[in-house]
């Protein structure tokens, strides 16, 4: 029993990402919006300081007769975040990642996905292991989308990426966290920033994962398929803030009764 | 099944209550701070312009050597909403509502509450129906805090209550809303406001109660219990105006896989 | 907290209803089936021996050139328990039950329902509280469909109801147990046997019922529309069995961990 | 959208595992009874068919002095499951498994698990891919604790485990399944028995697993930590009947209103 007066409340620490901090805490991707017009107004609405990119299907320059997304979402404005999204082993996924680096400028930042399988779009952990190995010695500074599985995000975190990605639900599913105990579990081993990647689909599935202690989240497909985009993002930046604040702010203990004076035992609930 | 796209977004009618126009939609009760003081950094940092006062447990000049809670709390700032906290049958709560008027120069907006009993502080819903009856009768403009009936909610408003206001879970338990079917049902028959009163432990509490439509919430345990209650003001805040956005926007659908061009159906989950 | 080792298992009471004891705690219903063959197939498979019977849409000998119920259901082998429903006021409840006692030559068991809207067939609580009284002081034994407020459920066992049935979820929507709290809660302040009547889908959610300490469970379209309903009321009849075996051993409480010794607390989960 | 009336039922495969068909679903441990007389009570309540035994923790021959698990729990009579409990890498389970495999006459099947960390007893996944293949090219029968993450649960099948055990919650934290649709897919994808091990907390747990189209469940201390193990174990062997009996039966869709002909959508619920 968590006796509430001897908490102490977690620490306000800022969300800092190789060597920069954030005053955003949600980090928002691009892909399935109407026309670049709308992405750029819906990620001004998020706030996101923070912008992942699918290397692999859009245009950061490789395409030079076609728009260039960076015109849209500057890398003076934004921290770029390319991902591998596409990949499906680890060298494709490590190949990516080099030619990201390269159309950008030597930038080393770089979410790492690599994907098992179409349906769920759920990573495939083992080819995940390999390819954070490889960046991570060749000088990328990986951020890395991931089950849930507690030991192999630790593991991960030991390797050296430099924040973990678990994934909520599936990638597009907006189903909202599946799995709470395993994301509070990750956060509670962690050192280095958790982020809850896919699966969040409304505002308060984002301020849940807030709640459990994620230091930020990272959508896509909640923001873009909304009805109205701009305004979902708006939703979900203020759904992160909210989560954040009552997370640092330690909540009322879940009670059975109105007058009781313990918690809600593991009993009938 | 819905087709997403044939989805009418709801309309962003202002929260309007008693013929005045509020931009918050939180509003706070004034009890379990630690002091006065407490209590009206909270309530600032809540945003809150509504803030509901119960008659037979605080001081509004009834006793004059005392502090009074209109010092801290002014009528000029806030619109105040007396509650009839701590009456079990609906002469006392129509007794309780009459004294409020009188030390309130006439106001008659009252926070009708008639509890069934201590344990969970549910309403006992044929006294609130006589009660509320003979308010509206006498000229008050009765927000009726009930059960999560749909029938009965519509009942109350066809009364001519003027918000209708069901429970969450028990007062003071921080459950989280139970039935989150019948707060639905209850919005889509309305057209007075709705507001959750009741049961709310944490911000994602108050956001899913916005997100299924709800005008409003009331709180004051989540806040006051909290360790640090002006920061979990500041959440809550946050919270309902994100659960509004959310939404106002029209969410994405939850679908069965990543790949999904269907919502997920009623068979597994 | 609790202290697993001192709570006393509950006692283990026969389901009494009107003097008479039952083996079987599931109550079914004869609605929804493809002819009167499957019913009755069904309900053998079910192992019932209370079968509810619509007064107002079953041939209960009303009209005697048609089939009539019970020739296949016979009240040698099963208590017959008539029920209102499609009444949506308390004097067509009442004239119903009249009816079912003369053409039932004097049977006074009842299941009491008046449904407030066809949307969700809840019910309309008020009439349910007059036809309740009038249907007692007529000599009636009522058992009676409503809402799950643990308040208006205690008011009419004191009426004189001989059993609560309070619905899980809408009738014919097999959402499952929505309040699970207030189902306890009833169960904890009643001395007449609770039933849960409504809502359920598939058999965990009969399971959870019998866990939460009800008496037993009504049912039908969950029977009636699986898609081997033979099979289902097969289905049904362990589950019910299997919850009450649960709800009688004393579940081990639930844990943080793998080795925690005291149980989940109310802050995360 | 599902159309309830062209959905196939699914095909009533009898379990089968190494060659040997079975009729109990439910397979239990041998931990945290009182002692070897209330293990042999419950399990015969249980009606289990395969007994797991942790070898490094029970005496199965080693300690000729001490009282033999196997005199109580007879291999003539049950299929004795051999699990690596307590191994926290792949060697110490290899060695474990052969020396099972000497005290069991040349007993090929047995039960891996490698576990993480203490905490949650969760299974650290590479280790266990390691010892998998070892013991498969070694002729052993593998039946494996695993995560709930899809892909790895499809490789170990095709590494030749012969069951795919994932977890539904921590061993002995009683929570019940925390991923349902991880565990749904894992079914849809597996041609080889799945069976959720550990998380099983009472009988309606048991029973959503079967419903989620599992072929079984292995626990243990849901039965050995109730206040009545011999009844819980009763309540245990219904709950999986029931379950299998009600995924076979196809369950009614769930519907948001009781008139509804269309299933429940993925906006609001």
């Amino acid at each position: 029993m968590t006796d509430q007066s001897q908490i102490q409340l977690p620490e306000d620490k800022p969300l800092e990402i190789a060597g920069r901090v954030y005053k955003s805490r949600l980090l928002v991707g691009t892909g399935k919006y109407r026309d670049m017009m709308e992405t750029g107004h819906a990620i001004e609405a998020s706030g996101a300081e923070i912008v992942t990119v699918a290397v692999r299907r859009t245009n950061l320059g490789q395409n030079p007769d076609e728009p260039n997304l960076l015109d849209v979402i500057s890398p003076d404005s934004f921290t770029i975040l390319p991902n591998t999204a596409g990949c499906y082993n680890a060298r494709d996924a490590v190949r990516t990642c080099k030619l990201a680096r390269e159309l950008l400028n030597g930038h080393n930042l770089v979410k790492l996905e690599v994907l098992g399988e179409e349906k769920t779009l759920y990573p495939n952990m083992t080819e995940t292991l390999v390819a954070a190995e490889e960046l991570i010695r060749d000088g990328f500074q990986v951020m890395v989308y991931c089950s849930d599985d507690p030991l192999l995000c630790k593991r991960l975190e030991e390797m050296g990426c430099i924040a973990i990605m678990p994934l909520g639900a599936p990638i597009g599913s907006g189903l909202g966290i599946q799995n709470r105990y395993n994301i509070r579990l990750i956060v509670e081993n962690a050192s280095v920033p958790v982020l809850v990647d896919a699966g969040v689909g409304t505002a308060s599935d984002a301020t849940i994962a807030m709640e459990l202690g994620c230091d930020g989240v990272l959508m896509n497909t909640a923001i873009a398929q909304a009805q109205d985009p701009i305004r979902m993002a708006r939703a979900m930046k203020l759904a992160i803030e909210s989560g954040r604040e009552a997370y640092l702010s330690g909540r009322m203990p879940k009670k059975a009764y109105a007058s009781a004076s313990s918690p809600i035992d593991g009993i009938f609930f």
